[in-house]
């Protein structure tokens, strides 16, 4: 099955644990890319506010990319578009919704004009360069989403894009699995599979039985209903809106990014309301508690999220009333149970009832289980396996699934973003080779890439604060005119006074067997080796010791 | 039933979401202390090690303590009275393991001799002031573990401590819930209860259940078991011990405060282990893989524990072996899920197979579920009830439950740490005092109170860095014959180079403004403020901005 030929699969997603959701395929002088997501940075990523993929690599081959390829609209597959495509002007081509919520990004950063999108349908096929693309229905928690065959010189890689295997979806048809089999009955030469719920038992809830759940609440809340979801989440959005039609609420909904999503939603037809039911912000205050149902973001408990400043009592339009009921249809993201957490206490210390996905039926995943994950295998019956989407946890799980169904563990890539993993006569394999790996970030305005130095000197910041020793000496003498005065910020400072005296002395001591020293950097090396020494004996703390010698 | 008299109930626990392990309860001129727990700080708490209560409270009340009494052995139950006995030295009373355990922390803090520790056994009784405390033997994931009855003038007081309803214990008889029936019986004036699983329906599994899971584990695992739970969980050890035992193992215990909990269990006879069991450090590396099970901390992902360096391939004894089973015995608290993924990932890059309580039977809460927490509360029937332990969202969620028992909301008080509640003629209710809330932990080598604004710069620090503004002038005329010079650290320098000229240039038209002005405070301030304004406007950004004036 295996032409002659050679494929070379690299996953961009930058460094961290959590998502992966950019993937080149390259063949020949011929690149294809698949998704350009961004992910919310670890806690580790002290100050950054987004992580998108690191592209130098492709960027070094910008010449061979011939489009980039979306399997649906979410932040973590399309959101990185606007800082890749400024750097990569190449086509996108993706379904209705998917582009349409793009569009909207786009529009933000004024390069809607530059861009060029195609707008395909499931059963599609687009060339691209020695690729063949075909886009193949999916279910998953957005409407419109696709898997993608796409046929190579060397033989066909499904990419399984997010997936559930939902035989009862919100909107349009259950997941065209028979084209899948078909598939796998042509021959698949490489199978790429969504591993986010590698870990979990059995099947995913159909998104269906969300509505399910959420009639009982909407219709039996005593008052308003706060409901927090994510703003992309068109599906959860349309069971809200059945919901609150169904319970004589009408809907307000916080939050720009949420607004701008139902917009895009409604006018391609992919969620359904009643003319009258959205009231603007002015209205909302005049609807009656029993009859409103407030639709906001902040369901991660995101800081500056729409719930999280009701919960505290600081959004300008919406605060909390007594016998409120919330419901935050979303799992928390690992790493963002905390903040969900305080966001629940403060919702209940302001006396809101509050249902979660902990104990109740609001939230389902958009990701397949470990029976849907072995479907996926056995329909597609591939060569070989990369499990993507994920932690390595879950990958491996994956892997060991793929081996449970029959693919032998040497036919089976389970690799970490920026590992470079080819296809070739020597079946599949790490080529040991890797792209540059740096944090790409964005910071504040910018895009920065920066290496670990910036992250170690915050986390030292921040776990120690900072000690500041400044010294003024005469440039004609050498000798010292004023100081050492030490100014910390961050440093507990309880015995600082008699800590600081005693550094101080330290430095002078130091200063007298360096004076005549005309090389400032020594003694700023000096300083600094001897009272990081003497800091960390006195109170086994680390502070930046920063020493700053000015000559006059 | 209420007497005439005042109940005050203090709960002291600092600020924070997580942990209010200690509960002072005051009548007429007398004080119970109940438990001295410490907490892991939260993300929040930059660079502190552990949040330890509050105790000014009581400090200034230190004449009217009559004791401590503890319910167990836990780090949240007795982890703080190393730092609270040098300064409210009362007698403490516990059961023998409990004191067991505590002796290992103050012979380590040189406490040994100036503590009056008193052994009790579930069933004694203890007169201190007006309190009569009794020890009523109950389960938890730790032997030992007791509820309290204290008989006041008031009336009865029912406090759960940490417990699950186990019927079969990995040591000791199950609960003693006739003795609570019958303190029911007799009128309890008010329950506090541990809320940690009021989210869980039904009933906790017993402990025993997890040694039904790890066995075949122990016995099918190819080569080495390495186990990781907390260093307190005797029972837990226990189990693995049998387990090792009975699958040719013997054991090997890394982390010097497991090592020295095991030693203290065994010799007061909590655990049973054949004499040949324990392996050195330097007998270990001779066994042979399929012979041995590495018993360590790290369970929940902390950086420098055991398995975390084991993980990352740092550890000075353990490094991975191909075919290594890794058993997580442990849920992560919330907070750790980031830190424990993250070392489960490295686990698995390293080819080991991991088994964590979110797939396998290797785990079983201490705690009671919702079903459990109902029996307590219909056993004791109390008249007032409050809910103790977890964050608020449990509290809460358990005071919902006990109104569906039948107990009225206005006989429930759910409260924060540091909320003085008050039982009087008027019933149960908050006093509207509230005790001295400020963060006390242990940082490097000392126990230091600090306000926010240490936070706030180090969280500031953390998210953006510093850039610190030199500027020497000349006492004599007040002219700048040095700088500005910019430095900065943990600041992202992307345009910088320009960026920082531009800073300079905006320094310098200040300086014209300022020169003859001889206040520095009043340089720095308007340095500060428009170099604050000139970095947000043009990144977005907030570094810490330190203006520094020398003057010489």
């Amino acid at each position: 099955m295996v032409a002659n030929g050679r494929l070379t699969l690299v996953p961009l997603g930058g460094l961290g644990e959590i998502g992966r959701n950019m993937l080149a395929v390259a063949c020949d002088d011929h690149i294809l890319v698949i998704d350009s997501g961004l992910m919310f940075p670890e806690t580790e990523m002290l100050g950054v506010d987004l992580v998108i993929p690191d592209i130098s690599w492709l960027l070094d081959r910008a010449d061979m990319v011939r489009g980039i390829v979306l399997t649906h609209g979410h932040e973590d597959h399309i959101g990185a578009l606007p800082y890749v495509l400024p750097r990569l002007n190449v086509p996108v081509f993706g379904t209705a919704l998917t582009l349409g919520l793009l569009r909207n990004k786009l529009r933000e950063h004024h390069l809607i004009e530059s861009t060029t999108l195609h707008t395909v349908r499931a059963g599609d096929v687009r060339t691209l360069g020695c690729f063949e693309v075909e886009w193949v229905h999916a279910t998953h928690s957005i409407p419109d989403a696709c898997a993608l065959a796409v046929r190579t010189p060397v033989g066909t890689i499904v990419h399984s894009g997010d997936f559930k295997v939902d035989s009862t979806p919100v909107q349009g048809e259950p997941p065209d699995l028979a084209r899948l089999a078909r598939l796998g009955d042509e021959g698949v030469l490489l199978l790429l599979s969504d591993s986010t719920n590698a870990e979990q038992e059995g099947t995913t809830p159909s998104e269906r039985s969300v509505g399910d759940g959420l009639v009982p609440l909407f219709e039996g809340a005593p008052g308003r209903i706060l409901m927090a979801t994510f703003a992309s989440n068109i599906s959860r959005l349309q069971q809200a809106v059945w919901a609150a039609q169904g319970s004589d609420r009408r809907c307000f909904i916080v939050g720009r990014s949420m607004l701008k999503n139902v917009r895009v939603a409604e006018e391609l037809g992919f969620l359904h309301a009643a003319p009258s039911l959205f009231v603007s912000p002015k209205e909302h205050e005049s609807v009656p508690d029993r009859n409103l149902a407030i639709l906001c973001t902040g369901a991660q408990g995101e800081p500056l999220s729409a719930l999280s400043r009701i919960a505290t009592g600081e959004h300008p339009m919406v605060s909390l009333h007594e016998g409120d009921t919330v419901v935050i249809s979303a799992n928390p993201i690992p790493g963002n149970e905390e903040a969900v957490h305080r966001t629940i206490n403060n919702l209940y210390r302001h006396g809101a009832r509050v249902f979660n996905s902990s104990r109740h039926r609001v939230h389902a995943s958009g990701h397949a289980s470990r029976e849907e994950l072995k479907l996926l295998l056995t329909l597609t019956r591939p060569k070989y396996f990369m499990p993507v989407h994920g932690e390595y946890r879950h990958l491996a799980l994956h892997a060991e699934l793929a081996r449970a169904v029959g693919i032998t563990p040497d036919r089976v890539a389970p690799v970490d973003n920026g590992t470079i993993v080819a296809i070739d006569e020597d079946g599949i394999h790490r080529t040991g080779q890797r792209v540059p790996a740096g944090y790409v970030y964005v910071d504040g305005l910018s895009i920065e890439e920066a290496d670990d130095v910036v992250f170690r000197d915050r986390r030292q910041l921040a776990e120690d604060g900072v000690i500041i020793v400044l010294v003024t000496v005469e440039r004609s003498t050498g000798a010292v005119i004023a100081g050492p005065d030490l100014v910390s910020r961050g440093y507990i400072e309880a015995e600082a006074g008699s800590l600081f005296d005693e550094a101080r002395e330290h430095v002078l001591s130091l200063q007298s067997r360096l004076e005549g020293e005309r090389d400032w950097n020594q003694w700023q090396a000096s300083i600094h080796e001897s009272l990081a020494r003497f800091f960390y004996k006195r109170t086994h703390r680390r502070p930046l010791i920063l020493p700053l010698v000015t000559e006059v």
